[in-house]
């Protein structure tokens, strides 16, 4: 279960409120790379784990952190959100810093918020939780969270390049530490569980001989004119996951042309189909 | 640019058609861990590869793989859709292998494509390319291609689990087979690109001195207790990227209760509020 | 079944067309607090209506007043939409009232529609259909229709106050009054079935005494540090529906942590998870 | 604006009210081939109509009949669901009919509405108004109109074959005639604005000549080894539009490989990209 | 900030686990009438209050009550699905309390999770944040929760009554109480602000003469046959904000036929429309 | 399966890059006008085609052209974002050509790719794979494929209206062609099957006789004052099917109010409702 602390996690401050900024910022609470994502992916993941609880115990720590990243975010986004224009009568020089070239207010934020966030990405989508990444597998769910924090800290850098307001700079410096810290947290998990090659190939209960044998280290060239594939690390040498040898070839079709048959009469087809 | 050659990648056979199955087989076209995704995800990564064109050449084989890989799961729905009841009426002893057990079949199969794959998952619910993710930074793609690799085969793994009809557990060996190799295919390109200590944090390109120095390395606890934290690879060491010490600690609130003011007049708000 | 006049039920006037407004104006169509949603929440609730007709005749004559709605704000769309640019090279000076400020137009009215309406919100997202609460409960179904009009009022008093076009104001100043007729309407009917206190705890034909009756009228505080949770109307005095009395008091974890066991072989986790 | 007659546009009956069926009813509510679909569609393009009125006043009209057919189909919903079991204990005997084959109910009838229609699809899937096509050019408005009522009939026809209950194959009786009026008279509408050949290439009011000679009006091959394309009318003959004469040819790249160049420093990618 | 207990804020047992149960509790967890909503429904409430503190207090409270909510009940779904059926070829008789009618597992707790819940509903249909109503007033959020909470007490009290299983009628007749609870709350929290007369209409910000006076209490009948609305406590009467007078007349068209005009040269329209 | 050439299918040259632009064209990238829709539908109606295999022919070489032109559009986005802004302090001067007017950037430009293209459209709202039109009936998926084409035409030459850049007249110009020709592809695969008469109603395969006979050639109209429907070619003349002759009449309800009876008492309705 969870509790709450009212103060922030990390100071929050706004020298130079900015509408646009606002709407940026917007796509580090709701958007696919943002903290709504990973607070939920890491709370399920928790909520799923199976095996030894160290696992639950490390992704519910780093949920709760989560939400209160949500929390610094949203207030972020509202201190930026003070002086917007509430009439399309304002004054126009509030525009002097960029509204025009990046694309101005999120105007939900006048219309459906009075000035406060959304759990919405900068374009106004709203968060779906379809891309909370929970599949079981805790070696698989290590790597969807290095994703999910290595497309985080990108978003996060963008955002320190964006502004030059220092308090903002500021909180974004502590969420680009923090996930640089994630990132190595849950490579660091992967090899707790035995490191890269003992995961690998994911799932690593799968009993490897049922699979094909023939193409399961190949890498597989898809060009028209018949040419070898681009040659690099993943065509030569051991793989990865040390349990085969990298090679390389052009693909020809294996199979046939797929035949469906005529349609069956009661299903909806025209009748030149059955 | 694509071409097409009408025969399979891989051959596709169903012995004994199950429309259960056949509806299972959806999560795998267009689940968040199915080909549409892994195949448009490669292109737009691909569209938008800047730097050495190796990795753009990388990355377009194998999108075109992934279409050959959609063309076989949706020729494998329609084979298993072959004797699908078009009725309320028709046989119950259809039943007999456990649609009961496993939700029988996607109701869309019979209403809308007339026996035939749906770009949907195993729900029903369609594919959504907020999942195609691109970020413009290659090393942090590639975690996001590990990572669906890695659902992608635990996802092939459990429809092999779920199914005994030989075709289809030849199809799924060589996705499977796919599966792994694309896993070790992409931590080979983070190896060409110079390997996970340099990689890492993603964005390497971002100075790490302007990041919040207390919190890069620390693994955070959020016990309300105020209990340590608990412990493993994450909270000591080395930390994987090689740039730190891993510690740890029970974490307290850096900042204060956050305070927005009262409403503006014109914005909406209750009175009491303003 | 509907019919159609081909008047409009309240005059639609322009004085000064703005694509922005247009813009704004979408969140009234296909916003969560728009018009599409109204509309399809009382049909809906009045298709499924269960009990005395006569919330049925209110609910769908209310449905048909919405649509005609709809209709409004789509015709005060494409009129706003009159002078809208259809080239980048188009007079900048048309960005003379705040365009800058207020984020421009919807591309889409542009490249979608050919200067009319969208079923979408102002940020072009579409409306859909799981905001239609209908829930087969009235007194549920009549909160959600005062939730509707109340954020639907907020909404029209936003875009009042955002534009000093006669026409518009007129226009708004109508639907913001039907508003008030419709919240006031909503609580009546929940009067007309016997009031606040006979409706509450919704559904009221659920035997209370099979809620725990240790936490029904106990608001729960979950302060990190055990303090005492903050104090209110809800903290003390008979509840609300007459039926309790509040108290309060801060929450300690009544189970114990869960534990999942190890994840069977063949469900595609990791071998150390099983 | 719109009203309304209590009474339903045709007579609804269920003689042998079964679930399942309810289930597959929702299709045709909230479908993509189903009524608010095609009732939203010809709202929003009514309300956008340009040109001659009487294209608005033949919209609106069919606009009002189909919001009648979303009451039909709500109300065969819920009297199908009229002996839906409420515990998961009730008579396993209920599913004599089928249930096990065709998926069973929709638990959401159950759950969320009390027995009654939801507007989504026949998997729960909720309705989004992206699916409402307005574009602005009539004749393109009408062949979605077509495409429509092609689906929706296709759709009834199945649903026909998939009961044999009288009522309600009474009902799709109807819907079926008046999906086969409305696929008439939309292209009818096309007729009255000229014809097929006037009409197209749609839009009809770009200058033909900007457009690109050499590939207006032919067939185009894109066989990796090189083949000629498939042959038919599409290959051979006057265009259909008769400003043309067919060809076909094999397709081979115009343009060169794309290059972006390398990442900007500051954009958030790798160094090696930089 | 948020913290963590290990512990469930209530014990969560299952005597026989039962996966379409567990598809049952999904829509407790991401339906719209779920706990995913409600926590961060208070969240987004809580961050963007303005005005008397008490209330982001109230709700950030309550936010954290919720999230150990979807714990209990991510715990529930995971141990419902303990024995669920791995393969098609599994016992059928595990289908002997219904799964057939009551349409069985959620394909994606085997394919997706490894037996372990996801945040959406029973349907597979995810969770997505457009449900999180935060207006930036606080009476209309307070109706929004009050609703919130109906039709998730509605929702619960439809899950205990489709199970007999003792564990979980003890865990929901929990959240039934607390549901009884909030709703008792957020009626509290509005009489806190002077009751519901002073908050209507809502805003209460908005100067009432400005909104057209002959319609703000007046019940308009659409029936097309010109007929008295049906009456009611709507019609005549105080209004219940006591601020007017109800009463109630059929409608008629207060506006003319709009006129949209012809379609611009250059805006992709057909000839025939310019 | 599929192939691939590095180089385009059609030269993408930029002279001014314009970030507003590139939004623009994420319509047609994303949009339902858009490419990735029809490459999608093509091949998953070839994936499902049923018949004679020469339609499957057809199908899956447009759907692998227009993979190609996802391409060239995604190059177009990438190439029109090279200056872009990437902070709001950067020169306010870029913004001359509109971007104020136009609506800027899509922020996800800067933020989530790196100045490359998304899989969503002009709103930033991701595609979804509902659009993909696929229903087993030959002829209403023609029907889909036109109005796709038609739409996409309209949408095209709204883009070339747009801009002035002779690069991306040209490449639109290539891309209108291509959609002349394809409307008129799709339409001459509909005489290939026969023609429009032979073709219609559709499904064709549904014995007419079994359809309401009174209702499915006669123009409804629902005029609320009983008026005659507006008359055209709609309501006179031999049907477009050649099946039937057009009326037309004003329509009234033809069944009874519907009553769905009390609720269920354990349904969770209201007591007064059961």
């Amino acid at each position: 279960m969870f509790y709450v602390d009212n103060r922030l996690q990390f100071p929050v401050r706004v020298e130079r409120p900015n509408p646009s900024f606002a709407r940026a910022l917007q796509q580090a609470i709701g958007g696919v790379e943002g903290e709504i994502r990973v607070a939920m992916q890491y709370m399920f993941q928790a909520f799923g784990a199976r095996g030894d609880p160290k696992f639950r115990d490390l992704l519910i720590n780093t949920a709760a952190e989560e939400l209160g990243h949500i929390e610094m975010l949203a207030t972020a986004v509202a201190l930026n959100l003070e002086n917007a224009p509430l009439s399309l009568q304002e004054e126009v020089s509030q525009d002097q810093i960029g509204g025009g070239v990046l694309n101005g207010v999120d105007m939900r934020h006048i219309l459906s918020t009075g000035l406060a966030a959304l759990p919405s990405d900068a374009n106004g989508v709203p968060f779906d939780a379809s891309h909370v990444y929970a599949s079981g597998n805790l070696a698989a769910d290590m790597h969807a969270n290095v994703t999910a924090e290595a497309t985080g800290r990108v978003l996060a850098v963008r955002l320190y390049n964006m502004t030059d307001d220092p308090g903002m700079r500021e909180m974004l410096s502590f969420l680009i530490a923090r996930d640089t810290m994630h990132q190595n947290q849950w490579m660091a998990a992967i090899e707790e569980m035995g490191g890269l090659q003992a995961a690998m190939p994911i799932p690593n209960s799968f009993p490897q001989e049922e699979e094909n044998q023939e193409f399961n280290y190949s890498f597989l060239g898809f060009q028209a004119d018949g040419s070898e594939p681009v040659q690099g690390r993943w065509s030569q040498g051991q793989s990865i996951d040390g349990k085969g040898e990298f090679d390389s070839r052009h693909m020809e079709p294996q199979g046939e042309e797929p035949a469906l048959g005529r349609a069956r009469p009661d299903s909806g087809a025209q009748v030149e189909q059955t």
